[in-house]
């Protein structure tokens, strides 16, 4: 195992990334930090909306035990 | 990793923070102490609803592993 | 971090608190004793029931794993 | 911190206590032993049920995870 | 506390045993071992039903993680 | 305790054995490993379904922590 | 034990896997790392979907604790 599975976050931070919770909730956002439990802080953050806009959080930390994927958003 | 997660939580206190719990619950409150496992200690705490008013809550703990996000509230 | 989550209990000791558990039960009882754990000890606990009058429970221990937040009631 | 959390167990030995379970189950018994996980042992036990008699049970181990509130029963 | 809460699994070893399990599940076996998590394995398992005929298991593991309540079955 | 929960698995290596997950789910395989979290690894599984035919799944690792319940299918 | 449960990753590295979750949510993808907690690391992953065409995803991180089984997908 020549990558560990947190070398996605370590490559990401600084960029946009998209983080799904348990329960459904979506979340997208410039990682700032990350720690070995996947707490995560994001910047700009804003909660994905079923229908509608958006949700504008600003910084958040979310718990890593709530988190269920994290994805890089590609840059486009 | 030049910030830890908990960073966000260090600079916020004394300010506003906004914390959402397991289960959908929103609280905000001025945030007074926390601990590694997410505790939080909150003053002028209000539970906030759907509609009507936030509750009034004065000081309150709250475990942190009922926590799903915590948000600095920006200064208007 | 210069005072513990735990010292909002340490300080509530022989006075009233009220706890939410998790599902959204609540009681409210004069603080005995705590642990680390947030297992907690109430005497003269009464649980709080949406309508009617609330259910006496005397002495009970919580375990702190139930418990989503505490709250010092403020003395009247 | 002068009493422990478990103390309200220690002294319970012999008698009857009640416990409620995560999802509202309620038993008494005779507490015969505990350990610190909250694992309980109790002889004589019945389940409490909303309508009509008590289950009679004889003696039971409940996992402590399971439980949510011990209380001792007064002794009337 | 003079007496475990394990105690009365070791005394089970070769008897009857009832289990409940998170979710309502009951089984009903002979105890043929334990470990300190609580997992059992009970010889010609039966799982009980509402209505109708017990399951048959024959030999099974149950994890202790999933178990409520375990009750030794008084011989008659 | 002559015997550890752990030997059911041991001697099933290379056996048919079934499988009950958190949420009723039932698999059917041949048990290639397992470790002390309980989590196995089956061969020619195949996921029981209400109505209708098994869905085959080939090689599977399940995780213990989703595992209630694992019986060794008797050798017909 | 002559082969571990994590075996069946270390052989799957660089091929696709198939992962089911808690809830039920399938993703399918190219397995890039994983670690002992079992969070995987899936490059080109797809949500199946019940109805309708896979959701693209890319590289995702998946939480081990969400994950209830993997399932190597054979090459055809």
């Amino acid at each position: 195992m020549s990558e560990t599975t947190l070398t996605i976050l370590a490559s990401s931070i600084g960029n946009q990334i998209f983080v799904r919770l348990k329960g459904g909730k979506e979340f997208r956002g410039r990682l700032k930090s990350y720690d070995q439990h996947l707490n995560i802080v994001l910047e700009d953050a804003e909660e994905l909306r079923q229908n509608g806009e958006p949700k504008k959080h600003g910084l958040i930390l979310i718990r890593g035990d709530s988190i269920v994927l994290i994805s890089p958003v590609p840059k486009s």
